[in-house]
């Protein structure tokens, strides 16, 4: 089997190891492709190397086939396709005990702290195991778990039909939550200055616009009768960002705050105060918003094909995370089998 | 009749009036008592001349009884003792159209926007007229529409038994927040710098600390086995105060944001991310809110006796404001009749 292994910023080494046999309640999965998101590569870059070590498999974002089913292990067939729920809670962190472990304090994140997807052949305890349909190509399958945090996300965001809903920032998360949201029923609106970014929004019956040349506030205005957006997501990460998500909401409408802002940002409490608006934190997933996701992806709902912008075989791993720096793509697929899927 | 007319900056006159005659539809209510709030004292200061005009008479937080009754109203009888909820929604805007008429965009606020009720004698829409209980001081009953604000609050951040709740800030509203979330059942801790309200909120069976000698977060955390408060609630307006009540918070923990921040105020938006928690904007009260504050002051959970700190005549108006701004005061009341109730 082949092994991608972090060996530390931006060193990536291939490997041959044998495969290990799956133990009691695990099932090994031959990998088909591993999506590569924002978080693997900020691990490529090393600013996770005291969280991943030195010598880490990375990678959660999957599709595969059952390859062998360890003791203990029921309901699961050999050549069953399958994707990985790649988050193992503790069960006891104050996350755990209020009913929310899929943000569990102590979180064993499959990928990042112990070995994740980016090998040919990887061991996984039966729990986390999730069976595809039989006809859902495998590539595509691979989205399934960013489609998750979109669902989640939008399921936080209570989105309904004929809601109005302004995403901020167009990268891969962006777009699948405009197109979740649009499979509401909702009607959505995009705001991203990268003109590619916009492009494959557009091309997926996403209407996005620039902000730099957009006045993005008094557009959702007129479309509202006056009154802005029933919710807006914060998928940028930027300052700017946050301002146009606050300020372009009505009365009672929430800020689904999806980005990661590493540091505070300033923020309009008054007008949190003034129109009673929320602000509700998203982060991962929970088993219902996988299995959402699977049937979305399934049906055709998340435009998978056109969302995957590459697939990189395994030795070309370097090149997949240094396309995904540049720019200009939006998903980036490994195949890990070399086409004998 | 005797008028409190706030004639510009730290300005206000004494008026002998003639009272007219309820129009039809109005209510004429003798005023008993007539609260001092925040929003009076940045009236008095001058900040809201644009908005008062230079001749208004102020004043929104009131008890009294029904002096005559105007044509086409029906259920109100001279001498029966009540409140008012002093907004007149436009039922046109987009708050009104979403169901959320309380903060309207275009209110008219009696008090600020209208004459209020800082007159022995005064006309408002009977719509607006609440009954009070025969046996409740007319003096405690001066406190039902703050009361009403603090309900709203803590409706807004779902308060139930055995919740950890953190109020910062420890003002007349603060303290009634903290007052009504004891009432629920929740385990309330207040957080407050100034000795002499923390001395009145001990007085009233409200646990206070300073956050200058206490680590708040860190007390918080030892009662809560580790997780955090489940609801905060912001009502010092000052940016210490936010971080206070961000950090405090456990997993899917809700901030409340009571306090005017007339400045962006830097928030640590990443742990809204990860910890999925909650900010909710609560401005003013609903009528249920209203009818839930004059059950709580009439039962005797808002301990309103200890709570009003100076009861001032009509004529000594200007020295209730000064008193005000000194501190070492929590409500302070003016007295519309002189004693004649
Ligand atoms: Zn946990
Ligand atoms: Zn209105």
């Amino acid at each position: 089997m082949k092994v991608v292994v972090y060996r530390g910023a931006r060193d990536l080494g291939i490997e041959d190891r044998e495969p290990a046999p799956p133990g009691p309640g695990e099932v090994r999965i031959d990998v088909a492709y591993t999506g590569i998101c924002g978080t693997d590569l900020h691990i490529y870059h090393g600013d996770m190397d005291a969280r991943v070590g030195d010598s880490a498999i990375i990678g959660h974002e999957m599709s595969g086939r059952v390859a062998a089913v360890g003791a203990d292990v029921d309901g699961m067939t050999v050549g069953q396709p399958v994707t990985v729920m790649p988050t193992r809670p503790c069960g006891q962190c104050a996350a755990c005990r209020r009913g929310t472990s899929h943000i569990c304090h102590a979180m064993n994140f499959l990928g990042i702290d112990s070995p994740g997807a980016m090998q040919s052949s990887w061991n996984v305890p039966a729990e986390l195991v999730l069976p595809l349909p039989e006809d859902l190509p495998l590539d595509h399958a691979a989205l399934v778990e960013p489609v998750a945090v979109a669902v989640h996300d939008v399921r936080r965001g209570k989105v309904s039909a004929d809601d109005q809903v302004v995403v901020v920032g167009g990268g891969p998360v962006g777009v699948l939550i405009a197109t979740v949201a649009q499979s509401r029923g909702a009607r959505v609106l995009l705001v991203e200055p990268d003109p590619y970014r916009r492009e494959v929004a557009g091309g997926v019956g996403i209407e996005a616009v620039d902000p730099g040349s957009t006045d993005v506030v008094a557009l959702v205005g007129d479309r509202t009768d006056g009154a802005g957006a029933d919710i807006a997501f914060e998928v940028s990460g930027a300052a700017a960002g946050v301002t146009t998500a606050v300020d372009v909401l009505t009365t009672r409408g929430r800020l689904v705050m999806v980005a990661i802002h590493p540091r505070p940002r300033e923020v309009n409490l008054h007008r949190f105060f003034w129109r009673e608006l929320e602000l509700l934190g998203a982060r991962l997933y929970q088993r219902d918003d996988m299995e959402e996701a699977i049937r979305l992806v399934a049906s055709g709902a998340i435009p998978a094909r056109q969302l995957i912008s590459r697939v990189e075989p395994i030795d070309a791993a370097a090149a997949a995370f240094t396309a995904l720096e540049g720019g200009g793509v939006m998903k980036v697929l490994l195949d890990l089998q070399g086409g004998n899927k």
